[in-house]
């Protein structure tokens, strides 16, 4: 399998790696002189690469034109949600979502959140890794909190969601999200959204659905949103 | 919310509690007299009960008349999956698969497996969290690790599939799978089955089938392919 690396500055020609690259390149895959590599600039490029010049410290890397990825799934797919009390649990969903597939994870903070500040750098590391894993040209946009309202007042492209766990709520995702089209997906703390913050989300043009009749954990209902959209859409392909 | 029990052996009448249990009741949730439960008998039954005596050790409940569950899905969901080397990766696929709706969950070894054996008591606990987690009336099974070519010889009801990532594989599973089937899915380990398996699989009834474009991990495949299966049941609900 050909190693991945991330270089967000990436152009055809030659780069000298970060330090950290470098030693990850040179000590850990013990890459050599002409050794094949693959970059990823994570905003929709890959670049087939050679290492041109071992050094620990400093490698370059010769980079060959770069093309475009054809592993983009057509539509953007963003989930808003309010970070797990416990951190190992938005790690994963950052994790998979990064994998099967997202373009923007936007988090925020509601009545009833358990936990009000991100380490965004540990999240963002988490997506870097999972993009070179999961061989993706892009690498999603992570937002830090903001307030509820805040995120709801911005304008989105497409259908906007809030999943909602409410008797009144009997349609489904899957249902009512229209193949092909952007969609962002709200998704509430493990004590769910007020009342009030519902009706507001509602007022600022959020459909309510349900994700099934399954009460799930917060990380679990967001994932469960991002398959049900890519779900949608390959079977409308 | 009120607290989830799982007592397989629930019957309606009176019901002592084990130790563990009782100190469950008692000194961590702190249920007085009286209190309601919900037990699940992770066999499609539910019972609302009442604490009838507080004992650290051996508590009694009174459980009311049994009602059947209306949370499942309809159909029979069954995956089998190679074990990942990472333990957590492969609890955190039961926990999610539990969540989000799974019937049976078996284990194979194949030629590029990396884990050969599971402790079963431990992912069982973690289905167990899980069920009562998502209040759920069904505990799916999990069958210990078998040899692959023993897996692919019992017979199954339903569509089979084999997500094998090969150039001549396109047809997504989405697109396959018939709604309202039962539906068994194979996963392969981190370095996918060898030809020779597949060939093997393909002979044995199994269709293969694509999971998308994305790079997937053993884990991620596998909880994409039960997510799958649900959203193309709910579009056809």
């Amino acid at each position: 399998m050909m190693p991945v690396f991330y270089l967000p500055d990436a152009v055809a020609g030659t780069i000298i790696l970060s330090e950290e690259e470098s030693k990850h390149a040179v000590r850990v895959l013990r890459l050599d002189v002409g050794d094949k590599v693959l970059i990823t600039n994570g905003q929709g490029l890959f670049f087939e690469a050679r290492l041109f010049e071992v050094h620990p410290k400093k490698a370059v890397l010769q980079l060959e034109q770069g093309y475009q990825g054809s592993d983009h799934w057509g539509f953007r797919l963003h989930l808003a949600l309010a970070p797990t009390k416990n951190m190992d649990r938005l790690e994963w969903f950052v994790e998979k979502a990064t994998e099967i597939g997202v373009d923007e994870i936007s988090f925020f903070v509601s009545q009833h959140s358990e936990r009000r500040s991100l380490n965004m750098e540990r999240l963002e590391k988490i997506a870097v890794s999972a993009m070179k894993q999961s061989l993706k040209s892009r690498l999603p946009l992570l937002h830090p909190p903001v307030p509820f309202d805040e995120l709801i007042a911005k304008p989105f492209s497409g259908d906007g969601f809030i999943a909602w766990i409410d008797d009144e709520v009997t349609h489904h995702l899957a249902n009512l999200y229209r193949a092909g089209s952007d969609g962002l997906v709200l998704i509430g703390p493990e004590g769910d959204f007020s009342r009030d913050e519902a009706g507001r989300a509602l007022k600022a043009g959020f459909v309510p659905v349900s994700l099934g009749k399954a009460r799930l954990r917060t990380e679990t209902a967001a994932l469960t949103a991002v398959q049900t959209l890519h779900v949608v859409n390959q079977l409308t392909r």
